[in-house]
C-alpha cells in the first residue's frame, strides 16, 4: 500500500510538473531547482548572484522553507525581480503541486530566470521534479569529501555541482580533488564549479553557465535528457 | 488517503519503538538517536568519543546511511564495541522497524551505550522515534545562525544540542550566541554544548553529560517526558 501510494504521488507530481514546464516554456524562462544540505549557502549564492547580475538578468526566486520568511527577505533585499515564499509546514521538499499555485500571480513574462530554492535537504528534494530545466546542487567543502558517495541521487539528478565555501579550505582537512572524484564517480558527466559565495571566487564561471543556459533556452535547445523524464 | 497512510505509518512505528525500548531497558542501556545535516560531524563525534572513552564506556553504534559503509568502518576503527550498518536504500531517515532486526544479533548485555547515527537530514529523522532515551542534534557553526528557526522540529525534539566546528569560528561571520538564542527560542529548556570534534574542545562536557545520563538510566530514572510519547 505504501509503495502504491508513493507511485501515485510521483505520477501526480509528474503531471503537475509538466504543466509548470509548459508555462515556463511559453515565457522562455530558464528555471533552476537549487538544492543542498541546510546551511551550504543556497541563499548566499542567490544574494551574490542577484547583486552581481543586477541590470543584466531579471531573476525571480521561489523560496522553499519549512518555516520562516528569512530567506525571502534576504533575496528581496538583494534585488530579486520577484520573490515568493512557500512554507512547507513540515514537508521536507518542494513538489510540483506547491509550485503551481505560486506561478498564478507571477510576472513570468518579465523574468529571464526563475530560481526555486528548495528546502535544505540532501535527500528528498532530488526525488521530485517541479518543472525545472536543471537541478543545481550546492555542496560546501565544510561538509567533507564523501557527500556524493553517501547521497548519490542528488548528485546524479543535478546538471551542475557548485562546491561552495572554498575560502575555508586552508582551515580544513578536505581536498577539492577528492570531492570532484566522489561526484564524478556517481555522475561521470557532471559539470563542477568551485566557488566561494563569500569572496566571490569562481562565481563568474557560474554566471557564464547561467547565461549560456539562458541562451540555449531562448533558442529552444535547452531541453536536456533529464527534462523529458518528468 | 495520504494523511491516513502517514498516520498508520507513525502508529506502527510507535509500536515497534516501544518494543525496541523494552529491550533496551532490560539491558539498562543508554540509547541516543544522533541527528544532523549531512557533514555536520556525527561520525567525527563518535570517533573522538570512542577514542577518548576507551576503557571507560562500552559503546555500540548503529550506522544509518542511504548508501556506503564508510561510517561503519570509521567507528569500527575508532574502537566501537559493536557496529551495525543499515543502508536505507533511498529512505531519508531511520525508523523503529529498521532498528528492530539489527538488535536481534546485538550483544546488548555487553554494552553501556548504543548510539544510533541517523541519516544526515535535518528534517525527516525528527519525526520518527526508534526507542531512544534521547535525541541529540549536532549543528555545525558553518551552517549559519538560523538553522533552529528554519528546522524547528529537530531542535524541539532533541534533549541536547551540540554546536560543532567551533574551531572554525574565527574564519566565519557567525556568532555562537546567535545560534544559542535561535535554539532556545524554539526549545527553551534545550541543553547546549559548544564543541569541536577536531580539536576536542568542549567534549569533556559532553562525556560528563553521557555519564550522568547513563547513571540515571541505571537507577531507572532515565525516562524523561519525551520518551513516554512513543
Amino acid at each position: 500500500m505504501k509503495v502504491t501510494v508513493l507511485k501515485d504521488i510521483l505520477d501526480a507530481n509528474h503531471q503537475v510538473a509538466a504543466q509548470n514546464r509548459a508555462l515556463f516554456e511559453r515565457h522562455r524562462l530558464l528555471v533552476l531547482n537549487l538544492m543542498s544540505s541546510p546551511g551550504a549557502g543556497k541563499t548566499a549564492l542567490l544574494e551574490r548572484t542577484l547583486r552581481d547580475l543586477r541590470g543584466r538578468l531579471r531573476i525571480g526566486v521561489i523560496e522553499g522553507d519549512i518555516q520562516t520568511t528569512l530567506d525571502a527577505r534576504r533575496v528581496e533585499r538583494a534585488g530579486a525581480a520577484w520573490v515568493h515564499q512557500i512554507n512547507t509546514r513540515g514537508a521536507c521538499h518542494l513538489d510540483a503541486g506547491m509550485i503551481a499555485p505560486a506561478l498564478a500571480g507571477a510576472p513570468l513574462g518579465r523574468l529571464d530566470v526563475l530560481v526555486i530554492e528548495n528546502v535544505g535537504n540532501l535527500v528528498c528534494p532530488a526525488e521530485f521534479v517541479v518543472g525545472e530545466d536543471h537541478k543545481v546542487v550546492l555542496s560546501a567543502v565544510t561538509e567533507g569529501e564523501d557527500k556524493p558517495a553517501k547521497y548519490p541521487l542528488m548528485f546524479r539528478e543535478s546538471s551542475l555541482l557548485l562546491v561552495n565555501k572554498i575560502d575555508l579550505l586552508p582551515h580544513l582537512d578536505v581536498k577539492l580533488a577528492a570531492i570532484h572524484r566522489a561526484a564524478r564517480r556517481v555522475h561521470p558527466g557532471l559539470r563542477i564549479l568551485d566557488v566561494s559565495c563569500r569572496t566571490g571566487q569562481g562565481l563568474p564561471a557560474f554566471y557564464a553557465w547561467l547565461e549560456s543556459q539562458l541562451e540555449r533556452r531562448r533558442k529552444g535547445t535547452g531541453r536536456g535528457r533529464k527534462r523529458t523524464r518528468a
